[in-house]
């Protein structure tokens, strides 16, 4: 706001409360705007546009997400979109190693006995609320002398992910990325030295459920990746193993995630989103499984990405009017 | 059981259910043993001592702490003490990770909040659930450009938390040990060095309060330390600060805690050990408090530390029947 208000010529208009703009006041305030800051709330399709006027030059969204925007229709109207990778690559980071943690250690539950005041009937023994140990123990020798991560989406907080996970004593990372991307052996060699590990290799989904202890979601949602971890991908998986998808809810099969979980062909899961978010009641297949642990999309929210998105998308917007380069534009190709 | 099993020349009886023995039923059944292996739920006190025989030689308890266990009548009646540290290193510095993110990313209200079927309802603002960024985010320049992270205690698990921190880009850390330590300078540099801070520091309590963005206690309980986090401790500490406490309860008092987070002297708190526990009911001071998350004691609960901590018990008991060197044993001066 403060760098929006440093601008006399520009006239804003402001959602004054802290919570989604009914689509109405949306769709009559958008009207003969140059530029349009919104977040990823809010569709921005063919009515969209539609309300607003010639004027239009840019969008620019408070996310690193764009499903909730038709690239066609800006391309066709010659409206550039801007968006916020980067800012938030670190605070996606920290909340993957979160769920990892609150999956593998039975956090949901644990959190719950205290909270609801069962703790002191709570029967403990050597063995209640055991879970598989994420970092590798060498004062411990009493379990496997490796940790395999795998990796589905390898970009920047996957690899920021993998940063983390070095110091755990991980030792074995397989990763699959986009099959229209380069090869990327030098990513691999660099990035075995830099975390010393063992290895760092690209693979595909089938070794990736086979071999990892933990594997973890974190490519782009849409149709390319659909249901990506299904039945026949859960069903290759460790049993002990953890799975986290900190991407889009899309990306998992939610019935089959729950079946394999009550079933226990894995240990447990933990999840940042869920397809058809954020209508995800009681009675939600995965809310009703102990061994699932779901936070409600939070990955990004910590206060400096937060800022560090608005700051983004405000420049990004700016940028556009003075006839600039976007900090952040997204391809509409 | 495998190695005890083995042991055609000793006698095994074995409390068979997966829940703490009543006392009645220990007392009875250590009569004549030369060996007792225990977890830290049972007192070793005078009345157990009588109740065993002459013939005693060793009690091994299945825990990093000794609390539970009267050093001055095991000495006087030469009865050696083992016990498992090293093995639970990894899975506590694991929890205490687990804590630091639960608290300082709302955890708690966002696991409560999917799991009673609320976040349909949820009304998802930009700063909703936001809270101070673990790690120090490179590519986000928008927050503080350090982290300083501040230990009570500095002892193996606490070196573990910080080889963790380092993937995260911790600058700073701060440490207090046992005042009868020796200096430390060589670890300082050493640690400053390997994990590529910027400064590692022996200091004192008014120091880290003040200074330290995220403050970790991994000291033992006593005397010596018991509530060493207290209301004056806790308004030196920075606003947007986090508490973890993964050692013993006692080192914190609950009450000053619970005010400090009532009027937010602190962000927020994470708790593997309540003073009390595990007589923490749903009305306890700090289980009303949004911004403490709490776990039931669960630092060390992954198969793998627990297989360890139990294999090394029945090692520590048989090494003084054979007339060996206890792979852990409690010193009792």
């Amino acid at each position: 706001m403060e760098i929006l208000n440093s601008r006399d010529d520009l006239e804003v208009v402001l959602w004054p409360e802290d919570r989604q703009a009914p689509r109405e006041w949306l769709l009559e305030n958008i009207k003969g705007s140059v530029a349009v800051i919104i977040n990823s709330s809010e569709k921005v399709d063919a009515e969209f546009f539609d309300a607003t006027g010639p004027e239009l030059k840019t969008v620019s969204t408070v996310s690193v997400g764009f499903e909730h925007i038709s690239k066609p229709i800006a391309a066709s109207r010659s409206i550039r979109i801007g968006y916020t990778p980067s800012v938030l690559t670190d605070a996606v980071a920290d909340t993957t190693i979160l769920l990892l943690l609150l999956a593998s250690r039975n956090g949901g539950p644990c959190v719950s006995l205290v909270q609801s005041g069962q703790w002191p009937q709570f029967n403990w023994s050597p063995f209640a609320f055991t879970g598989p140990q994420l970092s590798l123990s060498p004062a411990c020798p009493f379990g496997s002398p490796t940790r395999t991560v795998g990796f589905i989406g390898f970009g920047r907080i996957a690899q920021a992910v993998l940063a983390r996970l070095a110091g755990f004593g991980i030792t074995h990372c397989l990763f699959t990325s986009n099959p229209n991307s380069k090869p990327r052996s030098d990513i691999e060699i660099d990035l075995q030295a830099k975390h010393r590990l063992l290895m760092v290799k690209h693979s595909d989904l089938d070794e990736i459920a086979r071999e990892s202890d933990f594997v973890i979601i974190l490519a782009p949602g849409g149709a390319d990746t659909h249901h990506i971890i299904n039945e026949s991908f859960l069903r290759k998986m460790k049993k002990t193993s953890i799975l986290v998808n900190a991407a889009r809810g899309t990306l998992v099969d939610s019935d089959a995630l729950a079946k394999a979980l009550k079933e226990r062909w894995i240990f447990a899961a933990g999840l940042d989103v869920v397809e058809g978010e954020p209508n995800i009641g009681a009675d939600h297949p995965l809310v009703k499984e102990e061994k699932c642990v779901i936070l409600p999309h939070i990955g990004s929210a910590t206060t400096e990405a937060r800022v560090g998105m608005t700051v983004t998308a405000v420049r990004n917007a700016l940028a556009v009017l003075d006839g600039g380069e976007m900090p952040a534009e997204l391809s509409l190709e």
